[in-house]
């Protein structure tokens, strides 16, 4: 018998989750049975969207079983198969994360090359962030060239893939929002026209000083006060792709609506929520158009990377503080990418 | 010189209009120049986005002046005309109305004939309200057959068309809600499924009662609570065509925003402010379908008339505290249809 460690989920977070609404657990690992693999992770995702289902609320995704493992994308290597498609040393993406061994169907496993990129980056520029910049901004938002672009939460995974897309596809003008003067910096690097600190002053008078002719898309991963400021600014026939609100993911309270929505008419404006799952038919095209921007060195991103499956509930929290510059990624065991391939290491001490 | 009267603007509503805000005036009546027509009104309209226009702010259109004539669709008879378009005893639907004679340049009349429609009916169900219904409906909110509807201020001009353009095109269920117990008797007769009064009881309990599954389509006349509402109640990919928001129109303060707006990212709700102006090139098309559904009689409509010209701002302040059931619609003179046409009467005591 095989014996591995995941997170498991012990208490329901009210408001801001803290340490103690998690556990590490030793469990056993059962062997692979039909058409099921055994995958050994190499890297687990964190991402906004898991504090939703972390509450006991009907939402689009079942909430997260209590003394149960968390979940989520993860990268590893097939350590063993019971399925034609997959054979060991095969790297696969899969959506049972938050532990050390995952026992997938296959039919739940797509595979990624380790050698064309990192196992990482399926987690985030070429995974779901990437995906959901890309059609957020592109099908939901439907910018066009020429638009002005605003990204809030612009140095987190979605955000700062949004903005490049956004110049890349012809945007007159592309500004980012931020919490820290660190993260205002690397905007500007990433290309962005103007960044700033939503911390640094009253949003409007930054918003109009970053795009003093208004906007026309929204890129909205933060809801609250800037959507409301972001609906200020808006041009008429202005878009907003509402993708994240993680101003609200804490709150105990109902958080107040955006004061000014009764302008959407007089402006014909547009908000839609998404959910990438929704634009899987993208992935291709996504893939193809994403793929060579990054081999061209037009898109750039960075990860914040923690070690240790221990420490995801640290990242998790990190980066519902925002301490995360780019895709936040736990990682377990040595880094796997094209150039330095792992080891394979059965009696890793983590692995039992 | 002919001398007539109109409606001026003397000073601007701070929160609600009183009738100290406007007055009745005696001007003088330019005889028409080049391409120009003089037009004495049958009727008048008033609508609720005229409050809008009666604050000194940036808006779509720009804010009536103060000291001079309101400004609104109005139909009348052609008295004199120096364009070869139209001749005199023609009938003219024109936006110059609040006034007896209107001096209308010809490109901005549009012919109307009283033989197949009442002049009013170019004002509600064939007019501007008529066309919001409609492009609001099927083209802003993409409402499907198979769809639940639900329509706030169902009794109003707007609302009462939208509601039953969605039973004709094959809503499985049509619901609306009005501010009496007469408007809601009424609605059940043009064949609402579910009707209630929002001063009733809580609108959460109401809206649940009349659509026990939820709905995928809100039109909203309104915003304000009965917005939040609708999107607790809405189904994943639901639709509001935001219209109106007369909850807001005379507001000092700001109106909060719906507080569970964020739940539109996971039910993926589209939310989209519109002004009938952007969809005229549906008008040929909607002209077509409305008139086939009012000679078939599958379309019904009412009409609350005041009397004269001095009544006018007694119209708006009646429309704007929801007294009509139907279009608000002012009179001046006698009521000019096809089967009992106006004498022509220039000498009537109102005109000079």
């Amino acid at each position: 018998m095989r014996y591995g460690y995941e997170i498991q989920l012990v208490s329901r977070p009210l408001g801001r989750p803290t340490a103690d609404n998690f556990r590490l657990a030793r469990v056993s690992v059962p062997d692979p049975g039909p058409d099921q693999l055994l995958v050994r992770n190499t890297v687990l995702s964190v991402d906004p969207y898991m504090r939703g289902r972390m509450d006991d609320i009907p939402s689009y995704t079942p909430p997260f079983a209590l003394d149960q493992p968390l979940e989520g994308g993860a990268v590893g290597e097939v350590v063993a198969s019971e399925s034609a498609l997959f054979k060991p040393g095969d790297f696969v993406l899969h959506q049972l994360g938050w532990r050390k061994f995952s026992l997938v169907t296959a039919a739940d496993a797509r595979l990624v090359d380790v050698a064309v990129a990192p196992d990482s980056a399926y987690l985030g520029v070429l995974g779901m962030p990437g995906l959901t910049a890309y059609t957020g901004l592109l099908d939901v938002a439907a910018m066009k060239p020429g638009d002005v672009v605003f990204v809030s939460a612009a140095a987190g995974a979605v955000g700062s893939l949004a903005g490049q897309i956004a110049r890349l596809r012809g945007a007159a003008r592309v500004v980012g929002s931020a919490g820290s003067a660190a993260k205002v910096a690397w905007l500007r690097e990433l290309g962005f026209d103007a960044a700033f600190d939503y911390h640094a002053g009253p949003l409007r008078r930054s918003l109009r000083a970053a795009a003093p002719d208004g906007i026309d898309v929204y890129f909205d991963n933060v809801g609250g006060d800037q959507l409301e400021v972001a609906i200020s600014a808006m041009r008429p026939h202005g878009r907003v792709a509402m993708c994240g609100a993680i101003a609200a993911y804490n709150a105990i309270q109902p958080v107040p609506g955006p004061r000014n929505l009764v302008s959407a008419i007089g402006k014909r404006l547009t908000l839609r929520g998404f959910l990438v799952n929704d634009h899987a038919s993208r992935r291709d095209t996504f893939l193809a158009e994403m793929g060579a921007w990054l081999r061209s060195g037009d898109i750039t991103y960075r990860e914040t990377v923690v070690d240790g499956l221990a420490a995801a509930p640290e990242a998790f929290l990190g980066l519902l503080n925002g301490e995360n510059i780019g895709k936040m990624i736990v990682r377990l065991g040595g880094r796997v990418d094209g150039r330095a391939p792992a080891p394979e290491s059965p009696h890793h001490p983590e692995d039992a």
